[in-house]
């Protein structure tokens, strides 16, 4: 009896040529049948953004593999991929490596982590791997062992639709690392800082930069758990209503 | 002695130019001082999307009001009022009126609600404000009273820190509307059409449309809630942990 390989779509916001989607790509080879769809260009930031007022193209960009690039999102990616690239719909969806953080208020802005959660809305097992080291030239090659028992699991297991997996690599030696920690999204966020690079008539144009504000001591966040030398995996839902009582909202009802 | 007025921010993605953005500012004229930033071109679809690799400009736009606008995504723009224009953080965020539905999925894709939300993760007690209608010239001056009501209980009682209210209008007469609903996000979703503009060399160009999918027995959802006459309220969160016991997904987590 021939076992049929699971069929895995991969995607990044970091661009096609990004190192770090190589290694995804080339962990994914050794479990499963692979189809890369990744943006053209660098769309780090997108978050959750689609394509909805002019065309996007996609392309064939290895005679041998079935690697695609598409000058849309990552969202529009893993759309074009399920509607026009694959020949079934995939069993796993993985995205990234990403190079940068994700963890914390960083999963609104992340298009590595937005372009797993379509995964979800598409009904696919969907996971997000970053890497809180920016830098291309890092060496991502122990973190394919991670990757791969990851996948492996959430093939195995599946889980609950409208969950995505966020994982988080630390800033640290492999050897350091303690293991792998389920967390909640930390409270961290960003303090911006707008450089204002030129005035031109009534213009002023300005960079976005800043610096990223944390409490270590939120015990049980990403946030935490990478400072304290874990992998941290949180589950994202792509339903975003508060779980709280309602009761202490009812003062906004009212009949007309 | 004199009573400070609210200052009040208003954004939204479908661009300084459009009726809903006038109206809503024309609401909060009656409420308090107001601070318009608004992108220059149409940023639908843009979610939670920042510009991080170019340059954004900020212009002012009127010679008497403090209305500005900036190149960047509805996100761009709160961050740019709060760190460049207003001369103090604001006491209400309104982000509207958007042509068109931002229920259900939508909240994921929607600039309109992201403009907001950031405003949330600012420390702004933030709204939305959507309407089911997608054109231009529908009549919305009915809705200033319910948009004046939600903002001043919002400013008079103030809601809990992460939540950003996502309020939608039902597109039937005004007259015919029953009231205002607090409901959960709705499970609907796009089933999306990818039509297929040229090939050109070994580029296929596509255009993406699609026909949104609902299920009107989700009771107490903002679909259900719209289809059944009501103007629905989502509060919605910026932490996008999955509310569930972790007890599940505890097989994803191992030590070294």
């Amino acid at each position: 009896m021939t076992r049929i390989r699971p069929l895995i779509l991969v995607v990044n916001d970091d661009g096609i040529d990004s190192s770090g989607i190589k290694l995804l790509t080339e962990s994914m080879h050794e479990i499963g049948d692979v189809f890369v769809v990744a943006p053209n260009v660098n769309r780090s930031g997108s978050a959750h953004s689609m394509t909805l007022h002019e065309d996007i193209f996609i392309e064939k960009t290895d005679k041998d593999f079935n690697y695609f690039t598409c000058s849309g999102t990552p969202v529009d990616c893993v759309k074009s991929a399920v509607n026009t690239i694959l020949p079934r719909m995939p069993d796993l969806c993985v995205s990234g490596i990403n190079h940068g953080s994700n963890h914390s208020i960083n999963s609104l802005y992340s298009g590595t982590l937005h372009g797993a959660m379509e995964g979800t809305i598409q009904g696919i097992p969907s996971i997000a791997f970053s890497h809180l080291n920016y830098s291309e030239r890092i060496n991502l090659v122990p973190f394919k062992v991670v990757i791969k028992r990851i996948s492996l699991e959430v093939l195995k297991q599946g889980f609950s639709p409208g969950v995505t997996l966020n994982v988080n690599f630390p800033n640290i030696d492999f050897s350091k690392i303690k293991g792998v920690k389920l967390c909640k999204q930390g409270s961290g966020f960003w303090k911006e800082n707008f450089k204002l690079i030129k005035k031109e008539h009534s213009k002023a144009y300005y960079r976005i930069t800043g610096k990223f504000r944390y409490d270590k001591n939120d015990v049980n966040t990403d946030s935490w758990a990478l400072v304290n030398k874990w992998i941290s995996i949180v589950p994202i839902s792509i339903n975003c209503t508060v779980p709280i009582n309602f009761n202490e909202l009812k003062y906004l009802e009212y009949d007309f």
